[in-house]
Parts: C-alpha cells; sequence; structure tokens
C-alpha cells in the first residue's frame, strides 16, 4: 500500500469525524449525524468523478474507503465528548486534508488528460464540495461562503501546483510546495483573521 | 408486463403525488408543485444510477415513467382537497415505496456487478434521496434527518436482503421478508414515536 | 466560429455576470461571488449532460467557456457599480439567455438520440437548473418557485420547439419562433404581474 493511498484513506477518515460532528449541536440523531459524515467524506470526489466522468467513483470501486468512513463515524460515536473538545486538533486535520485532497484532485484530472484550467477547478472542488453539500443539506450558509481564504487558498495551491509542474519541477517537490502554500494561507488568514473584500 | 416493472411504475405515480403535496401549504404555484413532485418521484433513482455511472438513467430510457409521473400530477391537481385528506392512506404508500424501491436499488446494484456494501447504499439513497432533494430545493430541513427511523429502517432491510442473500435464501421469500422489515420498523416507530438517540 | 458556438459563449458570459451580481447584497466575498457566477453558468448544461450522460460536459470539453465565465465576472468586479444598477438591461439578457438554452439544450437532446419528452425536460433544466442550484447554495427560495412563468415559459417554448418539429418545420423558423414565444411569455407576465394559480 503506497503512501498516497494510506494518505487517501486517512483523509477520508477525518472527514467522516469533522462531517458527524458539524450537526452534532442540532437537532440530529445517530443516523443523521452519520449521514452526514458520509456526505462530507465522499461528496468533493464523487462530484469531481462525476464531472469527469471517471467511473467507477473512488469508494464504488474500492469499499475500503467506506471502511475508512465507517471507522470515523465509530469513532465520533464512541468518543464525541472527546472529540468534540478537540476543536483545535480537528482544524489542523481539516487543513492538512483539503490542502491534500486538493493536490490529488488536480493530480488525478490531469492524469486523465484534462486540461490545467478544469484540473485547478477539480482540485478546488475535491476539497471543499463535500462540506458545500453537508452544508446545504443541513441548511447551513455553506463554508465556502463564510470562511473566504477557504476554497481560494485551494484554488491558490491548485494554481501553484500546475504552474510549478508547467515548468517541469518534480513532482515531490512541487506536491509539498503546493500542500505548503494552502496551509500557510489557512493558517495565516485565520490567525489574522483576513478575509477577501467584497462586492460594493 | 411482469410484476417488479408495474410495481416500479405505480411506485413512481405516488412519489409524484407525495412530492406535488408537499409543497401544498406553501408560497407554490401549480408549476412549482408539478416541478416538485417530479424531482421527487426521479431524485432517488437518477443519483443511483448517476453515482454507479448505469446509463441510461430510467426514466430517459423508458418514458412510461414520464407518464407515470405527469398521471400523479394530475391526480393531484384534480383532486388535491381529496387526496389531502388521505394523509394516512398516503402515510401507508410512502411506506410501500420506500420499502420496495430499497430492494429495487440493491437488486439493481448487485445485477450490474457492484459489492454488497455498495448495494446498501444504493438501495438506501434510491428510496430517500429523492425526498431529500426536495426538501432542499424547497428550503426544509431534510426528511431524512426530522423522521429518524425513515432511512435507517430502509437500510436494515438493505442489509437483511444482503445477509439473507449471502446465505442463499431464495430471492422471492427475501424480497418478502426485506420488505416486509423495513414497513415493520416504520409502522412500530410511528406509532410508539421511537426515534434514534442523537450525538451528546 | 459559428453563429451558435458564438451565442453560446456569450449566454455563459452573462449567466455568469447575473450569478456573480445575485451576491452582491449579501455577506459573500469576491470569491463567494465567483464562486456562484460559476455554478450558474455552468449549472444547468452539467446537470443536462449529467442526466443524459453525455461526457465530456461542455466547459469540460472546451475551456473556452471557462474563458467566458472568466471575463463575466471580472466584468462584474470591475463595473459592479455600473452593471448593478443595469438591472433592466440584465433582465432583458437573462429572458434572452434562458430562452436560447432552452433551445439549445433541446436540439442537443434530440441530437443524441433521446425522445422528444426528455428533450423537452432537458431544454427546461438547461436553462434554469444554474439558477435553481446557485440559489440552493446560498439559502434562497429558488427562482423557480418565485418566478412563476420563468420555468414554465421555458416548458412551453421547449414544447412548441417539438410540435414544430413534428410538423416538419425548418429549423430556422422554428428555432425564431419557440425563442419568441419564450420571451413572450415571460415579458408579457413580468409586465402584466401574471402568475399560475396554486394548490388549495
Amino acid at each position: 500500500m503506497d503512501l498516497q493511498y494510506a494518505l487517501e484513506l486517512i483523509g477520508t477518515y477525518f472527514f467522516a469525524i469533522s462531517g458527524a460532528l458539524a450537526v452534532q449541536d442540532r437537532e440530529h440523531d445517530l443516523f443523521g449525524a452519520g449521514f452526514t459524515g458520509f456526505i462530507t467524506a465522499i461528496g468533493g470526489g464523487s462530484l469531481r468523478d462525476i464531472l469527469l466522468g471517471a467511473y467507477p467513483l473512488v469508494w464504488i470501486g474500492n469499499v475500503n474507503f467506506l471502511y475508512a468512513i465507517f471507522a470515523g463515524l465509530i469513532t465520533t460515536f464512541l468518543f464525541s465528548s472527546v472529540v468534540g473538545r478537540l476543536r483545535k486538533t480537528f482544524f489542523l486535520f481539516d487543513t492538512l486534508g483539503i490542502a491534500f485532497f486538493t493536490i490529488l484532485g488536480v493530480e488525478k484530472s490531469l492524469l486523465l488528460g484534462f486540461r490545467p484550467e478544469v484540473a485547478a477547478i477539480m482540485g478546488m472542488f475535491s476539497a471543499v464540495m463535500g462540506g458545500v453539500i453537508r452544508d446545504t443539506l443541513t441548511n447551513v450558509m455553506p463554508i465556502l461562503f463564510r470562511k473566504e481564504v477557504y476554497a481560494s487558498a485551494c484554488l491558490a495551491g491548485a494554481v501553484l501546483y500546475l504552474g510549478l509542474d508547467y515548468f517541469g519541477l518534480g513532482r515531490n517537490i512541487n506536491l509539498l510546495s503546493s500542500i505548503a502554500l494552502i496551509i500557510l494561507i489557512r493558517l495565516i488568514a485565520v490567525r489574522f483573521k483576513l478575509s477577501l473584500p467584497t462586492l460594493k
């Protein structure tokens, strides 16, 4: 099992936890929390693959992703009081998660032969659309519109990856640089409460 | 015309009625009610087939499903005052509908060669996602999160079907047992106002 | 570059502008406005193509559509104060846009060999579902349910096109007649504040 596959499974595990925790404060039962965790974990990648026509979807072709989600939900249910207090830890995991999924989405799109412009959008979608679908289903203003530098950090990382790739930088350094950029933008924005300007 | 096909058309007819009736109390005109009925009737099966990449979608490959929906909408428009009072009758039809569509979704997924874990999810999606999409479009908390034993009853029936299928039970008995389980769970839960626990 | 292709690009440009302007009054930053404009521009056509299984999606197979959207967003950001005042102009462009996209969706579906009943629905979806997805994401009652003769005007135009096509009318006259019908219904409904009846 190579590193990328392992990281993808771990990312899916954490996305499921963050999705299930998202409805903790509201009137959802255990099943609703599990359903929300599931949608959060598979939403972004599924939308990307449906838009690209890349069948089978990752979690349908490989049920290990379903087991990773299941493990995440069990973790949440057993340790919800502990897990709920680890908000800072989860902010870190979520940030790592969106950074990693962005570049994974970019690479998959390029590998399938799509144009860089399309790959950039698919990278961002992979990372953030699970959360957007989750928020839409639970009638919350999508995360995308609340945390301004959430999706735009992913887009910036995707563009950096494509730029460095164009200039022939090796994959490993490129991967690290782009992921680092996403994390850096996100951390700085949250730390200093930065946000993008609005339309007048 | 075999029995399964006839039942599927009848189920589609009733889903269209229940979808159109769902917006009766709010500020929707006839077209909005028809659109909502349409989405409710095709939503779950369409999502299942898009996720599986099973083209053409049922109602696109066979327009009889469109006519079943159209008949449901006409019924609602002509007899809305009568139909609206038959809430208990519709609760029964809706319960029969989700039970039948769950097992239909499971069987279709297995037939296409997908894993049982995937088939269970697809069975549940076939039954409940039409209602979830309808509720999301009309800004209502999705049915899934309100009626706790709604989707989970479907999932339980799907798991039973897969278990009995694994142990080699004949299709007809299995079909009846699984559908009966879904209906039973739903009736007991509604009768005794049972619900699943929530996350603390 | 033929006329239809040029009109499609121009329509995409205007849909992006109207989508980005739709969130002007609310708490969305520039990125959120851009994202909303993007979804509005690609939503309807993408949903149509996913339902039909017509891959690659238009904007994924031809990145010029992405550049048309990008130009629309830049226009909105640079001239938002001017553009915001041109509401009447945009009402006209939006009306032209939905009329044109409806017939384009009908023709594409017929060309791919689908039944007229399916083509009528796909025509309407192409025109209005981008706006519906936008409104759902931003927690607004979808345009479809607010402006009664919005989607139904598209459906009427699609049905006229299919009827005239069935009776062998030439494509150009048919195209003009159907587009004219959609525009006419919409203008008359807005001018005289007409709306469809509601369910009792």
